[in-house]
């Protein structure tokens, strides 16, 4: 990538965006934490997860914004690189690491049974790290036949993954409670959403789109794809366990309700 | 070591490794302390070590993250050294405090008797301690000979831990619940696994391995073992820690339950 390509303007709206999302993915991960004590504790699990994933994501934007400040020099109104490279690699790091854990989460809070959850949690897990260490050699190849190949190879365990959420977890979701079987199969799509960004903008530079315009482009892609499939998705996370949680606070308290009244009659 | 025999490839390949590192490690630790107020009070304490072993251990690797990167500069796509020693010694200081730590994690999840737990934490911590202690003079003597001393010297409380982890520890394993003895065993074969790693890269300067490729190897090895070591094995941990409180808290509810019962028939 070469910076210089950049205007002022255009390296400076990149680096607030990197800000941003340091900022979002950061107070996103202490509220879910803040969060965790008031949720019943079957759902901490999740939650803590969900806050782990922006966390990693906070950590990895702090390091971008660093690198992408280090990569390039402002001498008076000129954007002049230093000869350090932009770490695009932070990115493949991250998402190494927050991409099988976000669906775990997704899993997690669904609350299937123990031998599901293991099932689903390792095999979507699992697709979502082979996607991403498909990914990393065509990223990091100058040859574009190579790209092109990881791509393809890439998007064998996206497609999977694709699958497995809608038709997969079909069934699953059909047996959640009323009040969050929407909210879940938003959940699943934001993922899908926000995920589809990534696989395009790989692409770019093939089809010849590396311009100042088009690095401005792709970073700014990059950090709302973040923020969605991280922040946005972590608060859907957060309110199906905020709202499985009262379900089962009401329920515990009917039985405990009933309980006392069978005692009472005992004791009559 | 010499920095200049690095490809840029090579370079920033273990800078990514230190970062992933350090995001492993950190998230680890966020992990295991968050997590901490959902186990019975028994187990709290081994999964205080455990984060506690993995903070270190993060601390570290951004330290040996920072080091690197003050060791060269990037300019023009080459590696150049600053004359800024990288300094391994990180390592030596991480492993002299996590090493020892991260035995007492295993001894305290399995909660033998406290004779017994102090017995087996001073003689598998203090083997650790030395161990590390004469690893030390080796790695930093230039005269092949003092390094293979060490190396021996080094080996013998080496050999004593996994003599203790394999025979020293088998009965208490053996009485262990039936739910957590296999994952107890796997433990073991973590920590023996990750280390044998350890002795064998610190052969490599006898045996002629010093460029690039070798330096690269051997970093990322390291970081391996101890993301192994520390976080997998933590995570190991807190699992077993999660089942017995499981298995605490229903044993704890059947008395209560029982008790209740007993009393409804005083009473009746």
């Amino acid at each position: 990538m070469e910076i210089e390509l950049l205007t002022l303007g255009q390296y400076s709206f990149v680096q607030n965006a990197f800000s941003f999302g340091f900022a979002v993915l950061a107070a996103a991960t202490l509220f879910f934490w803040l969060m965790k004590s008031e949720l019943a504790a079957e759902y901490r699990l999740a939650v803590t997860i969900t806050g782990l994933v922006t966390a990693i994501a906070a950590y990895h934007y702090l390091s971008i914004m660093f690198s992408w400040n280090a990569a390039a020099d402002i001498t008076s109104g000129e954007v002049i690189a230093t000869g350090k490279p932009f770490n695009q690699a932070y990115r493949y790091v991250d998402w190494l690491l927050t991409v099988p854990l976000l669906l775990i989460e997704l899993i997690l809070v669904m609350r299937l049974s123990k031998a599901e959850t293991i099932k689903k949690s390792t095999t979507l897990g699992g697709a979502a790290a082979l996607m991403i260490i498909l990914g990393y050699p065509g990223e990091v190849s100058n040859v574009g036949g190579l790209r092109f190949v990881f791509w393809v190879l890439s998007m064998i365990p996206f497609v999977y993954i694709i699958y497995q959420l809608v038709v997969g977890l079909k069934e699953s979701i059909s047996q959640q409670p009323e009040s969050v079987k929407n909210l879940i199969k938003i959940s699943t799509y934001l993922v899908i959403g926000s995920w589809l960004f990534y696989p395009i903008v790989y692409l770019f530079p093939l089809v010849g789109l590396q311009g100042g315009a088009a690095i401005t482009a792709v970073e700014i892609g990059y950090t709302i794809a973040d923020i969605v499939a991280k922040a946005v998705f972590g608060l859907f996370i957060f309110v199906i366990a905020m709202r499985k949680s009262q379900a089962l606070k009401e329920e515990r308290a009917t039985i405990e309700a009933a309980g006392d009244s069978d005692e009472m009659s005992t004791l009559s």
